[in-house]
């Protein structure tokens, strides 16, 4: 999988951040791409990218501020235009169909493809062959939800060498070891799959969470992923300030990230106070706890 | 007056063209900034100019097309974190208060100033101290408004040289002629201020259409402009495709400015086909028949 942050400051664009939006590409499957929020004009970062807007299928939204879902419109309608006929289903929590419903009603605007919204609520959202999506709900002014995106294990790797060292020949025949349990053959007899298998491919966990209070009972939540991207919209010096308006602070996303054991914290959400001189000190308050962060930028673009 | 194009292209965002706003800057007023229009990311555009979203006071909507107003609840909402208090009143077709309702509802955002919304029909939707706006129904497949602005007529300069001329020394003295009907003074009898008022300054007036079709019946609504802001969303080689999309050519720009007698006309509204290379051949098509006609970009900014 990739990520691509599209957007990743808070409450209003400035020159060096827009509004939040992550776009999640996932390359085993079928190429699609999958949208967590999508803030004002990220249909316009999205020009700035490869990104192609008719293979996003999935848009997540954490939660209903302005600066989460005010670029939906003009994303779901441009999409149109660029080709997109398949469906996109839309999560977020209850009022995101009468936003979307509205805007789309009142400017006419007709969508070359179906649209489905799902209105969420903790639980297990998505449990498809190769993801589980579980919900829950954080600590924020409104409702505000967090996304723990579970890929399946897969199956390992053919293998090759014992293949060749038991004088089995490169073809079809490999395929077919690959797909079935077990293939009759005349010249090998009975081959089982589970003896030219490698172990399963561990799946990642990725788990992108909405704007929150730091509170210690998400540990569980967020615990072992792979990525946690958590938002840090102020310092540790304003803790209190963080408090009053439902946010964290940059120690404590680090906080929650050591105590649920994640493997890289990314930091997104910045409040646009803090300018490009500050980040080393940001960073620097994180990685005090939490060693393996990072902190996003417009673009920043990843593999995991 | 000074005008900046936010945004010049037409349907969706292209990295040349954002979509559709203008700001009409009222100097001699008390320095507010009128919009017209306000697509996806008019805010966006807005951070690289030096228009203070604070001094907005009037936004005036053509019609519902997303492409024309869905920046607004962006804007209405940050401009509550960029130090606006002043009322905001919002002009537009009918729909236009579902839609600013809904967003703001949904997104619970709460503006830190009053703001009003207008529904719009054909007639004189302001006649202030300064200004006179007409509104007229176009040719587009929803209701679609032009606003004529008339800018009303101002006293005369006060004529110095003749004050001067008869012994008149410069000082409060010369504020109270220009301000009153008659001044009495002891040194010089009664001052009337007829006598020292040079002509009226005329007023200007600009009319901005919304999307429409070429209708020669719009020429007594744009008569005698001093600039017409007019969509070309083709070229006239695509004259049936405007037909058919309710939009005009160039060239049919150019002819109702013509036939209205306007001063000058400047395009906007350009399709995302036509690149930076075809500019001339746009401008080409509607100089043949109007001369004064110039093509938008976004930012450009002039004084009228």
């Amino acid at each position: 999988m990739e990520i691509t942050f599209l957007g990743t400051g808070a409450g209003v664009p400035s020159k060096g951040r827009n509004v939040s939006a992550i776009a999640l590409h996932l390359l085993q499957e079928e190429n699609h791409i999958w949208l967590f929020d999508c803030g004002e004009a990220t249909q316009h970062q999205i020009l700035h990218t490869t990104i192609k807007p008719r293979k996003i299928n999935k848009i997540f939204i954490t939660h209903l501020h302005g600066d989460h879902i005010f670029g939906l419109p003009g994303l779901l309608s441009s999409r149109s235009f660029q080709g997109g006929e398949d469906t996109v289903t839309v999560y977020g929590p209850e009022g995101i169909k009468e936003f979307i419903k509205t805007a789309l009603h009142v400017s006419k605007s007709h969508l070359n493809y179906p649209i489905s919204i799902v209105e969420i609520k903790d639980g297990t959202i998505i449990d498809e062959d190769n993801f589980t999506i579980y919900v829950k709900e954080l600590e924020h002014g409104i409702p505000s939800f967090g996304f723990r995106i579970v890929e399946k294990d897969a199956p390992g790797e053919l293998l090759v060498e014992k293949l060749k060292a038991q004088g089995i020949p490169s073809g079809p025949l490999y395929g077919e070891i690959k797909k079935n349990e077990q293939v009759h053959t005349k010249e090998f007899g009975t081959l089982y799959r589970e003896n030219f298998i490698g172990p399963d491919k561990k799946g990642k966990i990725i788990t992108i969470l909405g704007d929150t209070r730091y509170n210690q009972n998400f540990t569980t939540f967020i615990e072992n992923s792979d990525l946690l991207i958590h938002e840090a919209t102020f310092n540790a010096e304003q803790k209190d300030l963080a408090y009053r308006y439902f946010h964290s602070t940059i120690e404590q996303a680090a906080m929650l990230a050591k105590e649920g054991n994640v493997k890289h914290l990314i930091i997104t959400h910045i409040s646009s106070r803090y300018l490009e001189q500050d980040h080393d000190d940001l960073l620097k308050e994180a990685r005090n706890i939490f060693p393996n962060t990072d902190l996003a930028m417009d673009f920043y673009h990843f593999k995991i």
